[in-house]
């Protein structure tokens, strides 16, 4: 394995950029993963893994995991805990890195899946975990719009792997992609906070045997209202005592809970 | 209004040592709250506010929030940016500080109360989207046990002023605690990841008229052996989909919306 141990090696700063920037991610169709177990996750889905960087260390601590990955991949380096810490996204490296390309999602929605839609939701930690509940919880796939980067470094290591295995449509606008799932019969609901809207208990009922389209909206400014009067009906969450929302992945787990109970 | 130029004013350096150091919030007995809206939900609900923290700009700014904090609190000062950027742990700071006596929870658990209880949770996001979440689903009272510190800035500001108006209850053993509960007629549920545990929806069944402690373990290892020996049953939420496990919010936010369902 050829060893790299200097920062500014023209692969580890690629790499670097690719976990800093999503302009850069955008622009290359790759990103970085971090981690032993989410790499060799990535390699157990057929995520293509264009190279991948190890520590001395990571090579005897996760030799398990780290045979995996290099299964998958030709292009091996090992690197010094110097290198690491440039490409760590953690207090904590444990010296495991993947350059990998991005998937295209190749999903066709079924006529009764049930989907959770994020509109413009910003927190990393809250984007990963509502794809860790996604697919804890068994929804059938999960639509983003907006600026909402599924490859930020944050988002990966929240989702566990999550965001490799499940199916997520990535779309501009949320409103057009409501319209034309409602030519394929889809029903579609508007997560809002009002104690006007439909109770979330009854997305079932009222979406019969249809699939389901139910969207979460951004951690400070929820849905737009583009995309509220897209819907066909506004659901809530019913709320109690002086807190007036929830967390945005707290309602999107609780939100797929339902569609899925 | 006294104006404090210093970064190294006693003052300062006293409430900056609350906002990062657990040991000194325990040994004082009070926090550091940032944020105009947080500060102002504080004084509403008769948290005693010792001293307070203004930028001139956030004075401005936020006329409204801050007046309804000096009605509140006799020690008030001016600061400077430069001696607030030493108070502030975020990035975009309002400029709104107050140093807070921790409340004792006076709580007494009502026989059909449901509750959730977290053991050794460390994700300060996770503890306040918790919290959050069990007050906007109506739980009555939170059990925290281990080193949950509920005065952590970042618990604080995910919690959104739920920190301030929950009953949360701190105990410093947990199995003890659900022994004790029992006893006073509670029925207790141990969250664990195992298909052969109840389903989390039968709670409610289980429980029949009685009280209710659902107990959620830490992120990495889950509830200790001797918690869910203590408890009655072993519930779970079924999963789906090769994710092993929610993140901890979004079990804690599922188990409390199953408990008042």
């Amino acid at each position: 394995m050829e060893r790299i141990t200097a920062r500014t090696n023209d692969k580890i700063k690629y790499a670097s950029l690719l976990a800093s920037s999503a302009s850069k991610r955008r622009e290359s169709g790759e990103f970085l993963l971090e981690g032993a177990r989410l790499c060799a996750d990535a390699a157990a889905c057929s995520v293509e893994i264009v190279r991948s960087f190890f520590t001395s260390d990571a090579l005897e601590k996760y030799s398990s995991y780290i045979s995996v990955i290099t299964d998958a991949c030709r292009e091996c380096y090992e690197i010094t805990p110097e290198v690491a810490s440039r490409l760590s996204d953690t207090g904590s490296s444990q010296g495991v890195f993947c350059v990998c390309r991005m998937r295209e999602c190749s999903y066709a929605l079924k006529s009764t899946d049930r989907c959770i839609a994020l509109e413009n939701l910003q927190d990393p930690s809250n984007v990963g975990a509502v794809i860790r509940s996604a697919e804890a919880i068994g929804i059938d796939a999960l639509i983003v719009s907006g600026g909402c980067d599924i490859y930020n470094p944050k988002v990966l290591r929240a989702a566990m792997g999550s965001a490799m295995r499940m199916n997520i449509i990535q779309c501009d606008s949320l409103p057009a992609f409501i319209e034309k799932s409602k030519a394929g019969g889809f029903v579609s609901f508007a997560c809002v906070v009002s104690g006007e809207a439909e109770d979330i208990r009854n997305t079932g009922a009222l979406a019969g045997e249809k699939g389901i389209i139910c969207c979460i909206g951004n951690e400070g400014n929820g849905l737009t209202q583009e995309t509220v009067n897209a819907c066909d009906y506004r659901v809530t969450i019913p709320m109690q005592g002086k807190a007036e929302s929830l967390n945005a992945a707290a309602a999107a787990s609780i939100a797929a809970w339902e569609l899925k109970r």
